[in-house]
């Protein structure tokens, strides 16, 4: 998808110029295994043209497998992002309807061929959100997935602006959701698409402060729901301002609640993709160590350097994760 | 319509930033009319959101009364634009199926509140090739000011990328410009709208020079297709390379063949918006001026200026096209 | 007004561009106030050459009313702007000695006509601090406003600076806001134009925190030294360091003070303009709402927002700005 | 003096920002002379401002000697230029009135000790086309050099839309032209500031083609009227367009025309400061070389190559002119 | 390797920033074959830091095989390049020494291992200018790939500034070249590598213009000296000046020399890798087209649309290359 | 020394182009002194072609004399240096091996000449580690220094990653700084150096927070070892982040340790040079007042405005940091 936003802190009525980049929920996570040297490819349809080539570009540029990429339709889909200050909230503007992966079909994608080799699929609440081709094809490849012993994991991502089509988020995502072996999401997530709420937790309120028990019933709640799952992962953010927020999470095995750090986070770069960046360290941190408590830590050092880093792909190494996990985060520079 | 553009001579698969700004063919010739002092209001539907916003502001900068546009739809069409160099032609990949303008249909707009008080209306082949909604609206914009006694024009225009909605341009443009009272166009609009063939001309082959019997033949042909039609215009382009261009224009009035001053723009800025230009400066021209001579003199002086201003705008004012018009064009500096 | 402004922290000793934008105090609300949808004409003077254009562009381009605008003169004031960081504050370079505005005399303004059909006219204390005939151009505009029933605000503004042609602020400054309706100030302003002190504040000392007895007493003194005033306003900056500001108004009816809430802003985008742009909300929200604590709420929430965009001018919707006064300001993205 | 001029071909109606450069017709003289080794002093008066130090660290960068500029006054001129392109010339817009420098007087420079060591003392007609006190600053100089025997220079510079403080060119210029030993010009300033006519030239009509004897005949004139001056050098301007023009000079002894090569620029760069680069590279190749041929084809090789280069100021060395001159100036790359 | 480059036609002196892009003859000709859709492999040796990953970044983005490169060293060589316009040449300062790829040794490549399954093998004469090392790498590559069945191909492009290592390209080349399949040069490589001279032309003198008897005489000494060899190219460029180059090849096979159209390109963007463009279109129309004469064609038509690309890259298609070859190059727009 | 830095808060693997500035620790402290009215020289030695021009010109612009620097050599040293945000720390990659500074060798400089007529000569702990040439060079400089009793001080700045050429920084450092009268450094930088050790203290532990029994400890440790030495300054940074730091010094006589203001910096605009620029402060503050006292005071404003100030050098005057000693800090504008 592309991604087009004004130089710093301009409004779109003010700019000449848009920074021209690529994101999205998937691609986002696919960079960040990429990037911790991982196997990754990434899925989609995207159009003949240059604008569709630059977007695969853009992915193999960090490594991304893009070979499985299909071909074809009219058009890239496009958010446009004006990025707050202090008081004054970002905006998105979602220009996504008719592009090539909302026209998509089912049959576009041979997902026994993709999946060949695989050990992990992982999709996000947003894909369905576009169009019930789009949902179809997710369906399908988590059916493929599942039968072929594929992990699938989900990132809940709910996205008021983009159902659309006709269906509710809640009608289409149970279904998908019951075949995920990992769930990652935050308290609005779960309530949006179903109906789970998170007792005793308000982060207007609480200013994002953490209420494990409001967090153990959450996570047993999607469990309950959806007997598949054997972990589930949330992101706490804590807004001060546009510029300034608190950020962690914690993951839920059934039985501990492990929940990270929490970083201070007071000059914020970019904050689009910050879950993603979560999601992406999760997997690896699942992958790379012994101990849930190591994997949650990865996530959430992982997604805070996310915040300093320009554009939707967190563009960092493992050696940088592991010294914020293990330094204190002050920024000293190394020579 | 939203324009982006990668900055100078940047491929869209290298650039990481675009140029945001608004042209679109109609809206190019309101701007040149309100840069030369002429009341000049652009009629169209935009999304009330930023990106809609945006384009009004861009519109209301250069003097155009947008007060007559409708907010409304989802989205702001598109066109990326490559400019190419030398032996490399540009790229103009268009991103409009589904934007506000494509989607409006005739009850949309109230013409005659619009028309109120109004002189003249000007439209291009571009429009109707957007949906049948677009064209219904236009079609019964002629007709009523057809009723009204506004003047009408016509730039044809033929896009070929754009018509897409099951219906072709000479299916659709002729009860089009059956209303109109002038008619821009060059010889490739002309055949393909109306398989009116000019004799004895060929772009490729002779480099753009003027054959005057061909170019009779074809207003000849217009007028007698369309009677209403008192004038017909016609922009020549001879394309040495993507930089160097020669231009001019003809006026046929039923009886004489008004040639202007043919241009060698050896260094063009942007051509964009070459013939809406054009078609600005004949209309000023054709108002403030006695004779036909005149009148494309200053219009092909003004596209001449144009080729040399970044953007679909041209902006320039009369006196800046009258001093060339009267001068040499050796580009010399005053102070 | 031009505003020139290195990009970013840079000096003007290392900068080799600078922004080009317009503003000044009376623009400012202008601006803010179209943004809100109601009709504003800006009067001023400016040289008829293309930086005068670029001028009167910049305010079509948000929707202000330039037909009153006198074209004449030779240049358009200046300011240089170097935006401070930290401990480092902004440099402001005035360079408007000699322009348009300032050469402007009495007779450039035919103001019963520009008066016609207007509600309100405002004006602020560095337009008489230029010139003598922008000093007397105001006071007839005031008498003639004063006269046709067009209600009249000032916004004290003193700049040091600028009073340089001979007389003081506090010498011309009392007959021009005799004719006022409505005053805006802050502390340094009442004591420099009319020796009125704020018992028991002191914004160094303090921090800007708010002493309520010494603003009524302020108040008080400017309503019976100027009987014809209504309400009188006051700004309350309290400076951290130069990216980090509170901020907030209160409005005094001669009866209660009204306070506004206190907003933190902690990152700083421009804090050129927030006065302009907490005396167009003001004025909005005296018009728009029924009670004076909306009003001033309404002033410092949009003020607020103004720190956070770039430029002179308060890009900020109605919508927007009620946003902050009801939401709680975190920044939240809205997606 | 500064430079705010619009990034590539932007007009000024449309841009945001600015190139903010330094130059002037001494300036310029100075920085080509300090760049080909030769010790450059510039004198001038400059605020003790940002700004002012802005244009003193320019010069510095460039290794000319600034310990004589005196600080003082208000402002630094400004001349807004807007680049034009094929049949576009370029814009020009002063705005020097009330500068440091147009304000100065005769008592502000110390010339006994400003001449101290000095060899040579060149100035241009831009500087008495200021004010009466910049003329009169300018003949003291000039009557001081005579008499410590300081060679002095004079480019004749006429720039119509400076002369405004009541004194025309013809006026002033014959007296300073006087005490010159050496004068640069080209038709038209011959024309304008003298009376004196090139017979049989024409440069719109002759697209700047060299008729010797008309050159001769100017030469003569000047050198009758003038008797102190020994040689005259005229800057030849062919304009195609605003892109591409030709150029050369010549020089004459009294009894012979040297005629440089000329030179064919088809895309030039920055034209402003051509005719300060060739007086730059006359007044090094007088000194540097033995014959007047070889210094004249320093010149106008020096600049034919400032037409490639941005900003006022000739960024080049010796070893580079020496190039052009031997070379066939076809631009291949040396690697 | 790191290409900086100011931006514009700004000269190194006054830059305050500059492009930072990737480049290098085998690079540049990797590139060019990805883009094509050819499976292309980039072996070198690169630093392990940040410096090193964005070259590889780079090259993975425009689809090059990176996964051979081996991590190790200081240093990513460097070029800085000034692009010059008109008369003023382009100036071009190498600062490879002890680079990473200058300083690898022979143990650092594993040829065996690399050349599995690959076709064809490229080398420039600029690696063995680098270092002894590197020059005994690339001999060991070519024994190799002459062992295992793989094609080799040599561009001899000769760097004067380069070998510094205390052997001459004489010296060290003929044993190179004696292992190549194909060879591409200019007369300049082959008279400084193996003295061989083209009888009859001169770049300089003639402008460029084709002799084709002095061409055939170079590529028969040149076959007849090394055995191997079963065809030769040359480039051929004609310098009218920075901006403006005639550019064109021809290509022997022993028996024919196949002229290629020649292509006057007016407005050169980025002459930098013009040869490596040259060499990656002729391997991939050897490769893809059935005669010598479309293959030359198809290297002249990709190399004459590199002179219109920003960067080392040559990012064109298939499709836009054969465009040219059919079409005249007339830069029309396609929309 | 060339310093290439992404713009804002970019990767390098992200980044298109590169800030092209100059620093390093000597130069910085000759800009300071020079912007604070001292004549001050730099001495070092740089390549003959445009990049070691481009490092004089940057010199010269803020008036350091440059007139004893000693051209020759290949390449200017690079440092890449990418700016950090929040928990993510600056990277700097060094890329000095092999620059003309560190090819150089005693036999380079005359230091006789150089000193004449100098009162102070400065160093620090970056020269020697390049190489033993620069060693060796700048031992004798000392040593020449004392014998004519120029004083002499140091900065320690230990710096890991450049001591490569066989001998650490505890060899070489205790012979250079034993002519030491003034050292400068950090308790990292004793306790590499030296092995002396800061009792008490642990810059991540306390945030920072200053000891005094411990900074008193290792001064003296210092001046016992370096009998030379009469005065010892330490800089004090508390990291938070990377954007805000805390920072102040102390400066002790042997008897007395004089603590400056600690200063809050919450957004740090640059913060590289910031010890160069607290030397420079120093030394104009020991020349400048008459008490130690304000001599701290002066040199932790100045850096305290270094922090806020793009690039190496610190353009701030005497009349900014006097202001900052004496005032708030709070940011406010002067207008």
């Amino acid at each position: 998808m592309v991604r087009l936003q004004p130089p710093g802190y301009e409004r779109f009525v003010q700019a000449d110029s848009l920074e021209f980049t690529f994101g999205g929920a998937e691609a986002n996570v696919a960079v960040s295994l990429a990037n911790y040297g991982v196997d990754a490819a990434f899925v989609t349809k995207l159009p003949a043209h240059a604008i569709g080539q630059a977007a695969i570009n853009s992915l193999r540029r960090y490594g991304v497998d893009v070979s499985l990429i299909v071909r074809g339709g009219e058009r890239v889909g496009i958010y446009y992002n004006e990025k707050g200050a202090s008081q004054r909230g970002s905006v998105c503007i979602y220009d996504r309807a008719g592009s090539a992966i909302a026209k998509a079909v089912p049959s576009d994608f041979d997902w026994d061929k993709i999946f060949k080799g695989a050990d992990w699929f992982h999709f996000t609440g947003i894909t369905p959100a576009l169009s019930q081709g789009a949902a179809d094809a997710c369906l399908e490849a988590i059916k493929i997935a599942n039968e072929m012993g594929v992990k699938v994991s989900c990132d809940l991502n709910y996205r008021k602006k983009l159902w659309k089509y006709g269906k509710s988020a809640s009608e289409v995502m149970p279904e998908l959701v019951a075949g995920c072996d990992l769930i990652l999401g935050n308290e609005e997530d779960a309530e949006k698409e179903f109906g789970i709420k998170p007792e005793g937790f308000d982060a207007e309120k609480t200013g994002g402060e953490i209420d494990q028990t409001a967090f153990v019933s959450v996570c047993r709640q999607l469990m309950a729901k959806f007997p598949r799952c054997k972990k589930v992962a949330i992101t706490l953010r804590g807004s001060i301002n546009a510029n300034h927020n608190t950020w962690g999470g914690v993951l839920y095995d059934g039985k501990t609640l492990w929940q990270s750090r929490r970083y201070d986070i007071t000059h914020i770069v970019d904050r689009v993709g910050g879950g993603d960046s979560f999601m992406g360290g999760l997997l690896y941190g699942l992958l790379a160590y012994p101990t849930d408590q190591e994997a949650i830590e990865f996530a959430a050092a992982a997604s805070a350097l996310k915040h300093t880093i320009l554009g939707d792909y967190n563009r960092v190494s493992v050696a940088e994760v592991e010294g914020l996990m293990k330094g204190g985060g002050s920024g000293r520079v190394s020579r």
